[in-house]
């Protein structure tokens, strides 16, 4: 139990909008995942390319020196490549400084730290911009206290970690959107935090302020606005379910959407732990996610079916639905059958 | 979710060992409770007393000098006195500094860090010695995996925070020796980690690491020793259940004690969240902790009476009794009637 003695305004992390998005020297389009997905799912964000000269991937942006990207409007210099143990590598440092003296501020998901490079460090020191990691949380953040907000929250849940929760929160935000419904994406990873232009890494808060990092994130709002909040963790993954509990009573949700693979049988990065049943699954998400908002419903599931065939994916969906007799959709796969039954979960949640 | 590139070995906090109690200037008892705390539960680690010459407050023990401790074998020098704010007052700052040229590490749970007071900073550095937060955890925690450690294992619960959980685990630890059985009290805030001389501050830990910490806060042990950890928080607690929910998916429990105030009707330091009936923060404990437990079961209940008289708590503990058909006890009250319940409740731990 954290004692406060002061209660300083509590902020979530807010980039410097719009991006000029640095792909490296990277020659393989998986290494630029986080571009991709900036493009794919901000494209109001994303304003120009950099690239060093030996690069041959783009992300289909106009490619701009960072001087040309600020003088085009962009802000953050967001570091959308990975190299090996997410290091920043020192073949990137001339155009990482060549951005901070343009004006730009770096957005970094990096696991080094401005301190590990020299030359960057210096380069902060010098032009007095910021090197921003998304990674790490705000200040500040308050002990929750579980007091009612207005407007109606979403929050994706799981049957384990990394199967959908993010791209199930965008894909039913953009739904929403263009339903006319007023909606934010409230991020809580990395990714989600750069897509959003905001957000808290809430796996990184401190334990005491996981809920409270949770109220921070999706504040009161008007009565018929949606905040879709990206999940984290699982109830039943022995490493992460703190996290998840406190972000489900942080989140006070209206609505669950319970995301899961099929076929996947172990929870990831344990020894032995199956993944749940759908329904229990969701008795316990709801369960818990009733302290702090008795109105909680489960409007529905989403399928992770990338590695299925339409039949077989098809297949599953409907067995999932008898189940629970909820609308099981997965929002990212094409095809009009697919659409339909995104359609119906959309419907469900809005209901 | 965290990704380790390493995982280094982790370690809880350890404190140097045997303490002199610092008890400063004070002239009240009650702002001496972490010395008269670990003068009645840790008898052993507690050498001597210091104190200014204003101080009129003693635990009992041979008053001496900073450097007549360490002559007596003293190593550590606990800040066992509190003041406004939690800070370390200027008075004091003398003493602290002769303690550290005596040789002695100062162990503070104080807000102020040393960084806050230059004098105390530069006599860290002259000395070499050490100021050891212990709100603070250890670095180099791992994410919890969930394999199952052999030993076994006691875990106090609660339907909210502050009502008795640190005590009723002492209580339980002193008794289970009394028995002839191996165990160690294995401590997770700041005061248990100062009558233990080890342990981690689990609220303190980031988010992705709860059930890591308390995973290493209770290693493998011989099949019939007993871990006896001091709990933290309330699944119930709208502001610290992701705490608790780690700490229980860690502790791998064999069996838990619901720790209870009678007649406390509301959640602490929330708005309308009301205490959760036995049952049911029983039911959901046991749900929650037999993911990574699944033999766990609730020996009994720990009532916290000390605003009742005698009849009143007997009325009460025998109410509960009946409810739940758990023996009901309060550890700390006196009296041989109590006395007698509390001996049925370790029975039923060990059972």
């Amino acid at each position: 139990m954290t004692i406060q003695f002061r209660v300083p305004e509590a902020k979530m992390i807010d980039l410097p909008r719009p991006y000029a998005l640095f792909l490296g020297d990277t020659t393989a389009p998986r290494y630029a995942k986080t571009a991709f997905g900036l493009k794919d799912w901000a494209p109001e964000l994303c304003l120009v390319e950099c690239a060093l000269p030996e690069a041959t991937v783009s992300v289909g942006l106009p490619r701009r020196t960072p001087a040309q990207a600020y003088a085009a409007g962009a802000r953050g210099f967001v570091i959308g490549v990975a190299a090996q143990g997410g290091q920043i590598v020192p073949q990137w440092v001339p155009m990482l400084v060549e951005a901070l003296e343009a004006g730009l501020d770096i957005i970094s998901g990096m696991h080094s730290s401005v301190d590990d490079v020299p030359a960057l460090k210096a380069a902060v020191a010098r032009t007095g911009r910021r090197v921003i990691d998304v990674r790490r949380p705000p200040a500040n953040l308050p002990v929750g206290d579980g007091r009612k907000r207005s407007g109606k929250r979403l929050l994706t849940v799981g049957t384990d970690c990394a199967l959908g929760k993010k791209y199930t929160a965008l894909a039913l935000a953009r739904a929403f959107r263009a339903a006319g419904v007023a909606t934010d994406f409230r991020a809580t990873g990395q990714t989600g935090i750069m897509i959003a232009g905001a957000g808290i890494p809430i796996d990184s808060v401190v334990a005491d302020f996981i809920s409270g990092a949770a109220e921070t994130l999706s504040p009161d709002a008007a009565p018929d606005h949606w905040d879709v909040i990206e999940g984290q963790g699982a109830l039943f993954h022995p490493s992460y379910a703190g996290v998840s509990m406190g972000l489900l009573h942080g989140s006070q949700p209206d609505v669950i959407v319970m995301c899961h693979e099929p076929y996947r049988t172990d929870i990831l990065g344990t020894a032995g732990y199956k993944v749940p049943s759908l329904p229990d699954a969701i008795a316990l998400n709801l369960r818990i996610g009733g302290l702090t908002n008795p109105r909680i419903r489960c409007a529905g599931i989403s399928f992770n079916t990338a590695d299925l065939s339409d039949e077989e994916a098809e297949t599953v969906m409907l067995a999932a639905e008898r189940e629970t007799g909820l609308p099981v959709a997965d929002p990212i796969r094409g095809g009009p059958a697919f659409a339909k039954s995104f359609e119906r979960l959309v419907a469900a949640c809005l209901a």
